[in-house]
């Protein structure tokens, strides 16, 4: 979307990875930030959590440089124009369906830092208390980004004396890892285990079953943040500006009514 | 790869994705080979296949700009590094794997320009000749990229009046696909289909079947460019290099015995 938009416009991309590890992002943010570009369209839990990589950010607006950030949460810095993708109705919906198939027992894979799932581990909070259930601590599990760390916690989650029959992953990749773990178990989904993802990768409905996921259109994201680029470009002096791009809670197959037998049959 | 060993260089890695379209690719390609830079590492069917790519390649050369070619086959200027991760071998070891299961019908999902698969389909071709088998044309499917093109084209494949009992898809992503059309006909993997796949993506190993496939070391492949890079940059008269990086053929749950009753029964 970045690419499409910002060609259209004349303008051409330059990509930074700032994956590596917090040092290289670091040193990668300064350096796309002190070339000769006219916009810095950023994304990533490191310039959120790297106080250094905050700096960086303050110098550049302070120099004049429009940056957008495309998150799930509101940059703090109120000169940083946002393209938010929040997913939290869509975990409101993905829990209420989930509750309606008759689900008690709801686990979490939380494969990333605290402060990018937000939008994803207050609404699985709130709709549990909203539901009356406990908020139960082991049915949440912290792990890595991989789809290793998500079967690893699906492991964990399963192994548990009363085990969920239902599993909201993080992102699809780790809800692959919950799937696999499952077949691994002997478990059928979703006869014996509902798994929902997020984000709808272009795999995600070519599984086997086909992954009940939200979908963020990143097309669009990409679009909006180099439009609001360009208007900062334009105009400094515009008043920031902060745009919600609407995600979908889409249901597949990988998601059914709870087991009847209790979570523990089998 | 390139990432980590650039860094570990003290180099910097500036990105630049060329795939939007043809048209975008040599402008890119044109746009980075004008910065100052270092050296340059190109990989993507663009550079062989356009004109004006071959005419940007020739010129950055002759400027003395250091270029390293990732690919699947040398570049035809003799004065580019390339680092080669062939899948010639490999595909020879699918093709025995899958006649010694007795597989007499085996289709090729082909979603790539032909210049980008010939280490595929060329040993696909040999194999089946070895063999004493016919290369039926109607066997052989070229399409798009997509997991969507992979699950259409075996949708093709697997309503041909003798239909293959043995699939071979050019990467996993059009495998995926291959494995969903497969389930859509009622078709048990590798009961009724053996698939195999090429490139061992991570979520390979987790699929239902887990797929059966191909891998490259890629992050190899990153550092070895990056190497003939650094070596090219300390010593421009150095002769050519090309380095061929092994490829392994890793048999999952995807393949198995061709269905005894022949390929007609279901």
């Amino acid at each position: 979307g970045v690419e499409q938009a910002a060609r259209a416009a004349g303008y051409r991309l330059l990509l930074s990875s700032m994956d590596l590890n917090a040092q290289y992002g670091e040193d990668v943010f300064k350096d796309l930030s002190g070339r000769r570009i006219d916009a810095l369209i950023v994304m990533g839990a490191i310039v959120d959590q790297s106080p250094t990589a905050q700096e960086i950010l303050a110098r550049s607006l302070q120099r004049g440089l429009p940056i957008v950030e495309l998150s799930d949460r509101p940059q703090q810095d109120p000169r940083v124009d946002c393209v938010l993708a929040d997913y939290r109705a869509a975990t409101t919906a993905a829990m209420v369906h989930l509750l309606e198939l008759g689900h008690l027992r709801i686990g979490l894979v939380f494969g990333a830092p605290l402060e990018m799932g937000v939008d994803r581990l207050t609404p699985y909070r709130t709709s549990l208390a909203a539901a009356g259930l406990p908020v139960a601590p082991e049915l949440i599990v912290d792990c890595g980004p991989t789809i290793e760390d998500g079967y690893q916690a699906a492991r964990q989650l399963l192994a548990l004396p009363e085990r969920p029959t239902a599993i909201l992953a993080i992102n699809d990749l780790l809800a692959i890892g919950v799937l696999r773990a499952a077949g691994d178990l002997g478990l059928h989904v979703p006869a014996d285990l509902s798994v929902v993802g997020f984000d709808d990768i272009d795999v995600a409905r070519y599984l086997a079953p086909r992954l009940t996921t939200s979908a963020k259109d990143a097309v669009h994201l990409g679009r909006e943040a180099v439009r609001l680029a360009l208007q900062r470009i334009q105009n400094p002096a515009l008043p920031r500006q902060v745009v919600h791009v609407p995600t979908q809670f889409v249901v597949r197959e990988s998601t059914g009514p709870a087991p009847e037998t209790g979570a523990n049959q089998k």
